[in-house]
């Protein structure tokens, strides 16, 4: 099932997508009581499909994309933090800040977290997951050299575009994922390279913090990461959870 | 003025603290609409004076401190992003992780911003800014050097506790502020020493994220961090800004 959470002239709510069409739930993604039976007819935007209290990002989760930029790997996964003032939704802009010149694409499998929840066993991963969704974790080389921590590098405004929908039901373990800049295929990867993979990255995070329910765990990015300009288009594609399409825009002086 | 959040049997409210007393705040600390002129009489448990949508942190800031920790000092400050779930307030057991043997403390002033804001300019940083509020940038040093990223050296449950007040109308600039570890003043610093004043700490982490009220912004620790044991009890005090007293435990697999 795919859940978007959508703007209608009615509110915000929460609706099936199906076949380029939204049935309205009642509830929320976290528990629909029902779906509407018929599509809505309004107008409608999509929004990101959560709205997390934080997000953790796994950083050299694909041995090869570790090799590309020199990145250590060790035993446990490497986590930081992107704050939630980053995301955006399909459609926004993704903006270069001033002083940049160019930002980098990272394709990445989002884990939404569906319960409040900490200390989870490797077993019981899956039970506390909502369902996947689609992220580009933008990232500004120069300053994430020149920190040492990630924090400014991956933190800007518009640098967590998060994918039209969540995807439920689904197995995570050996998908497709790739980023289009302006039409062409410029990394692609399969989850099924992941040094950490699901069961064991909501083991490892969920045993330092409690999880809440809408958090997003990114799971890392394959190698082939590039970057984006003033006026591109960067859409990241993953097989069966769906897409992200944002343009890239400098930050203009005001 | 001294702003706590505190429960009462009517539930969570907001209240000036005075001589020890609770005077009920109609509103929020936002947004004070009305004081109570008789003190609360009834039970009262301090909480966490605000609940952030994130905690931007500042490594290095005091010269001494990082070369003890060999840290780089750049010219733009450095940050890093504690989770919200590692806030705990005054009272409440900061808890050493299964694995870890002891976690260090870093006291710090804290800002807690009032007002959603972006791109904020130096000389108006003051208008966005609450007041402050004490802190213990709890870390575990075994984690924060192999990790090289410092999210989950300082993100566990419970590696966040804030002070009892907000102290408002305060100047920030020249304030002691120290540990005491079972009481024996551990840490000594001044925030006359930071690297990065107040207002252009402001004005950089604005520049990158939008800033929400009740946002925290941690400004760095001085020189003397040292380590915490099961049992200890450990006082961040402010001058002119407060306290918050924890006790350490060691985490009891369950």
């Amino acid at each position: 099932m795919y859940i978007a959470r959508i703007l209608t002239e009615k509110g915000i709510c929460y609706a099936q997508a199906k076949d380029g069409r939204f049935f309205l739930i009642d509830g929320d993604c976290f528990n629909i009581k029902w779906v509407s039976e018929k599509p809505y007819h309004g107008e409608v935007k999509i929004l990101a499909p959560v709205e997390p209290s934080k997000i953790i990002a796994l950083g050299a989760n694909y041995r090869k994309h570790a090799q590309e930029l020199k990145l250590t790997v060790n035993a446990d996964p490497t986590i930081f933090l992107k704050p939630p003032t980053a995301v955006i939704a399909d459609g926004e802009d993704i903006i270069i800040p001033e002083g940049s010149t160019t930002i980098d694409y990272e394709a990445e499998l989002a884990i939404v977290i569906g319960k409040d929840c900490k200390k989870v066993k490797k077993e019981d991963a899956y039970s506390v997951i909502l369902g996947y969704t689609c992220a580009n974790d933008v990232s500004e080389r120069v300053y994430q050299k020149l920190d040492g921590q990630w924090a400014r590098a991956k933190g800007f405004d518009t640098f967590c575009p998060l994918g039209k929908y969540i995807a439920t039901g689904i197995n995570p373990e050996a998908l497709d994922l790739k980023t289009v800049l302006n039409g062409v295929t410029v990394q692609h990867g399969n989850t099924a390279d992941m040094i950490h993979g699901i069961a064991k990255t909501v083991e490892f995070v969920s045993h330092i913090m409690t999880l809440k329910k809408g958090d997003i765990i990114m799971t890392g990015t394959p190698e082939g990461v590039g970057p984006m300009r003033d006026g591109d288009e960067v859409e990241i594609v993953i097989e069966n959870v769906g897409s992200v399409k944002n343009r890239v825009r400098k930050q203009t002086a005001k």
